[in-house]
């Protein structure tokens, strides 16, 4: 089965955000006002085989702890969706 | 009223990903099989003060455009999410 997995790093709170702090200081000056707490992650997608989706979350979780996040100041989000199957 | 707002920038379809090509060329040696179309993009959070959720999606459909993404290479999906009044 193959399944589709969007993963969102974001920056963990307290952990400083120089790129969300520019875009909002920036902001006002564009004619943009009224935007507070801006924050920049990353957003992955990709695709995955795998027989169910419980071995396949777990995979993808010791994916983001060693290699797409610092575990340290980032935290990932994992959604995780079944594709659909024309032989099931 | 106060709107959270999360873009999420992607590069279009057809768009080199170099760093989505190198995640996927790492993941093997990793231990991770089976993972393909790896894509990476931004994510975006912040919230706005609006009046309605109409004006809001136009304001930052325009945001979108101009600052945070180049709209030659990177699409926008925007997701708006109205967050609860205690006065309301």
């Amino acid at each position: 089965m193959t399944f589709s997995i969007h993963v969102e790093v974001r920056l963990r709170p307290g952990i400083a955000d120089p790129q969300g702090a520019t875009i909002e200081r920036a902001l006002p000056t564009l004619g943009f006002d009224g935007v507070s707490g801006v924050s920049v992650g990353k957003s992955i997608r990709f695709e995955v085989e795998g027989t169910d989706e419980a071995s396949v979350r777990a995979q993808v979780d010791d994916l983001c702890d060693r290699f797409l996040t610092n575990p340290v100041i980032e935290e990932a989000v994992v959604t995780i969706e079944q594709l659909e199957q024309a032989t099931s």
